[in-house]
Order: C-alpha cells, then structure tokens, then sequence
C-alpha cells in the first residue's frame, strides 16, 4: 500500500532534506521512525529536495509499506518516534501510481526577511535578516517581472540537475509586516536555490544598488555570474505543494503570517 | 554614567533571566558581554525577570559605567560579543535615577498558543500548544473578567516574592491568528507565574471544561489551588515595558505578529 504524508520540519539542525551517508538529513530521521511503524525498511520520496537550514511547513512525500496501520499511527504514533523539529501533519493512503515529485504540478516557497538594524534573536534560523532599509515599492516593481514563463538560468545553482532552466512562475510577490519582509512565490518547479537567489537580488534593488528594472536584465542574460549572491537559508520555507484533485490528497499549503512590529 | 538598553532573547536555552552561580542565565550572558565592552565588572537590573524558556521582545535594563563609550558601541559592539539568542535593540543615556525596575509602570506579555492537533515543528520551543479545538468566543468571553483591579491570588505561585497580590489588568485579549491564539496582557505588574496560570485557565475553559464565569470564581476565591495548572513557558513573550516619558526612553513596545495558516 501507497502512502501520502504531509511534513512540517525545521531545518536548522540538519544536513537538507536529501538522505546522506552520515544520517544527520530530515530524510534520514523520518525514514527511521517510519520504519520502526512500519516493522520494515521504510524510503520516501519528497515533492522537494530541501537545503541545508531550509524549513517547510507542508513538505508532501509517499512511501509504500505492507503494514496494515491505521492512518493515525502514521501521524501521531510516527510523530513519538520523531525529534520534536519534525512533525507529520496528515497521512492517507494513496492509489499506487502516486508520485510525491513526479505528480507535483506546483511548489509555493516563502522567505522571511527581518528588514532592521539588529539581527533577530528569538528567531534566529527561523528568519532572513538585512540591516539596511530596502526600498519595499522598488521590490515589488522588480518581483513582477519574474511572473510568466522564463529560462532562470541567471538564479540557477552550478550543481542544479533540473532538465531545463524554464519554469513558468504563478505568484511572485513581497509583502511587508511590522518590520517583516515576506516574500511568496509560486512555480510548476523551482531550480536549486533560485528563490535564494531571487531573494539575494530583489534586496540589492531593494537597498538601491540597482533599479527594478535590473531584475529583467538578469532574466535576459541568463548568466549566473552577473547576478547578486545567494541569500541565506533561514528564511526560507517550502509552503505547500499542488497536486490534482484527483488523487484526493488533503490540501498541502500553509503560510507563514509572521512579524515582530 | 547610568544607561539603559532594551534587549530581545529567546529564552529557550537559559536558566531564565535572573543570575545564577551556574551563569546559564540570560542576566549572566549579558552582563559578561557588557563587562568586556566596558572594561569592568557591570551588573544589570531588569524590568522583569523572566522564567526558564521565556522569551523577551523588549526587556529593559539599566546599568552603571565609567566607560566613554558612543551608544552604538552598546548597541553593535555588544551584540558581537553575544549569542546570537540575544540582542540589544537600543542603548541610550539616561538620568542617574532612573531605574528600570522600580520606575516601570507597565509591563506587557504576549503567550503565542498554537491550536492544532500536531505539535509545532518550526516553532517548538516558540509557542505553547494545545491539540485539542478551543472555544475562541468562550476565552474571549472569560478573559473580559480580568480587566481592572483585582486580588490575582488565584494565579500566583507559591514562590511569589511580591508584596501584594493586588494587581491592575489594563489589557487582557484574545485573538485568533489561522491555527494560533494569541493572548494579548498589559497590567501594572505581574505575579510569579501570573500569565502562565492564566492562559492555563483560559485554556480548561476553551476547552470546554467549564464555562466563561468560571474565571469570575477563580478571581473571587483567591485560591491558587483551585485554578488549573500553570501552562508551558514556552510561548511567553515580553512584549513592553512602559515607562514616564520624563525617562525619554525609545518605545520599549515589540509585538508578535504570527501564526501559520
């Protein structure tokens, strides 16, 4: 029997979400308490492979077993067995032709910026930070025009293995709260830190070093060098993913409403 | 010279606020960074001393320095020599009398409770939580009863070192934010264990287990023993100190805005 689970993690205290050969992966602790569940040898596969320090709120993975359990072991006796930064939030069976990755028709990612002078204490990890003021109308005008169909090579990782740089994003947009930056994205798929990157350049237009209109450029030149550093991980949240209706999941979409003000 | 500093910590990994031969203590973090910024041995008063695993948005300290010193080096300088579980938001000069204890006319608190069936995973250790659905309109129906001037002997700890249990609630709120509560306190003072013990209150009411008066009762006993028990820290959060404008003080006012929805 398929399974479709739900996860939410904090990232900071392990190696992403890809299972490693030292064990210290997100992978790694859940594939463990799911076989303890199971009494067998327990493999997920993730709708997205998350890096090092990256959160999620609703990671979405199947796995097959041929315990017979009732939903609720796979959540709350699967969550005893589990460090208290993971936690499943639902788990259904699923027909055996789901496919956590490969059915995955969208993926929504958040960033958390704390935009002030002192850098955050209480959710340290848990957040971006930039001393400057950034210029929030600047961003917003730069982040339109990463909707639409676009080759990203310019916010694309050396070591990505996506087929192709083209990905059509639904929802680009930053928000302010208090003195919160929050950042939504949306896409059918994202490449290997394209929404740290995407961040990374958005606040050096947002701190004036460039104007909005340096956003289509990049998006132009298709050249990674020319664009601003990779931001870092802490703010950054895989916040649901869409499959369709058909496979009868529950929905795997949560969002941060978050700010100190 | 005598200065005052407002200063945000996770409370997760100290023995609370107040100084210990152990030195695992925020105060003790503390006043280590400010003594190597000053050259001598500082020791700091607090507005409020916070439990194990409380957290402050905008404590308020004072302390006494011979060192010449410009305010961000108070501010920037210190945080270099911190973990990053704390922060100084502002360093500003202030008069010889001033002290942040006795000269503290409000003090506000925030609890950040999660209502959902699985625990926080991102936020383990940040917010408190209950599994089970709670009555919004009954809490905000029994919180009401806490406004105004009352005998808070009902929810004050054996331990309580004030001198009256006559306290003045100026706020007490609660508000729906997606699958988190949160309860909004601004009184004069607080009693040892005074908010925990009354969101553990809130919580059996919400709950279901007796109705919105039930607070009445508890207030008019004076009965510690009667009251349910005292909630986790996890989710508590100084929130503001409030002082004379003589002081002239910056704001020492900094809000949650939060939940996961």
């Amino acid at each position: 029997m398929r399974l479709a689970l739900s996860i939410e993690y904090d990232g900071a205290g392990f190696c992403g979400w890809q299972s490693q050969p030292n064990g210290q992966t997100v992978q790694d602790a859940l594939e463990l308490a799911l076989s303890a569940m199971a009494g067998h040898r327990v493999k997920v596969s993730a709708a997205g492979r998350t890096d090092t320090g990256v959160h999620a709120l609703s990671q979405v993975v199947h796995f097959d077993t041929t315990a017979i359990r009732p939903c609720n072991a796979w959540v709350r006796g699967v969550n005893t067995k589990l460090p208290r930064s993971i936690r499943v939030l639902w788990a259904v069976e699923v027909d055996g032709q789901f496919h956590a990755r490969f059915d995955a028709y969208q993926r929504s990612y958040q960033y958390w910026l704390v935009n002030q002078p002192v850098a955050p204490a209480v959710m340290a990890g848990k957040a971006g930070w930039f001393h400057q003021p950034l210029d929030l109308q600047a961003m917003q005008e730069a982040i339109a025009y990463l909707h639409g169909q676009h080759d990203f090579s310019a916010f694309r990782a050396a070591e990505c293995q996506a087929k192709s740089p083209v990905k059509t994003m639904h929802q680009a947009s930053v928000n302010a709260f208090g003195s919160s930056l929050v950042f939504d994205f949306c896409a059918n798929a994202f490449l290997h830190h394209q929404v740290r990157n995407m961040v990374g350049a958005l606040v050096y237009i947002g701190k004036g070093k460039y104007p909005p209109a340096f956003m289509a450029e990049l998006l132009a030149a298709r050249d990674r060098t020319l664009s601003p550093p990779t931001f870092a991980p802490d703010g950054l949240y895989l916040t649901g993913v869409g499959y369709d209706a058909r496979w009868g999941l529950p929905s795997a979409e949560r969002k941060l409403q978050l700010g100190i003000a």
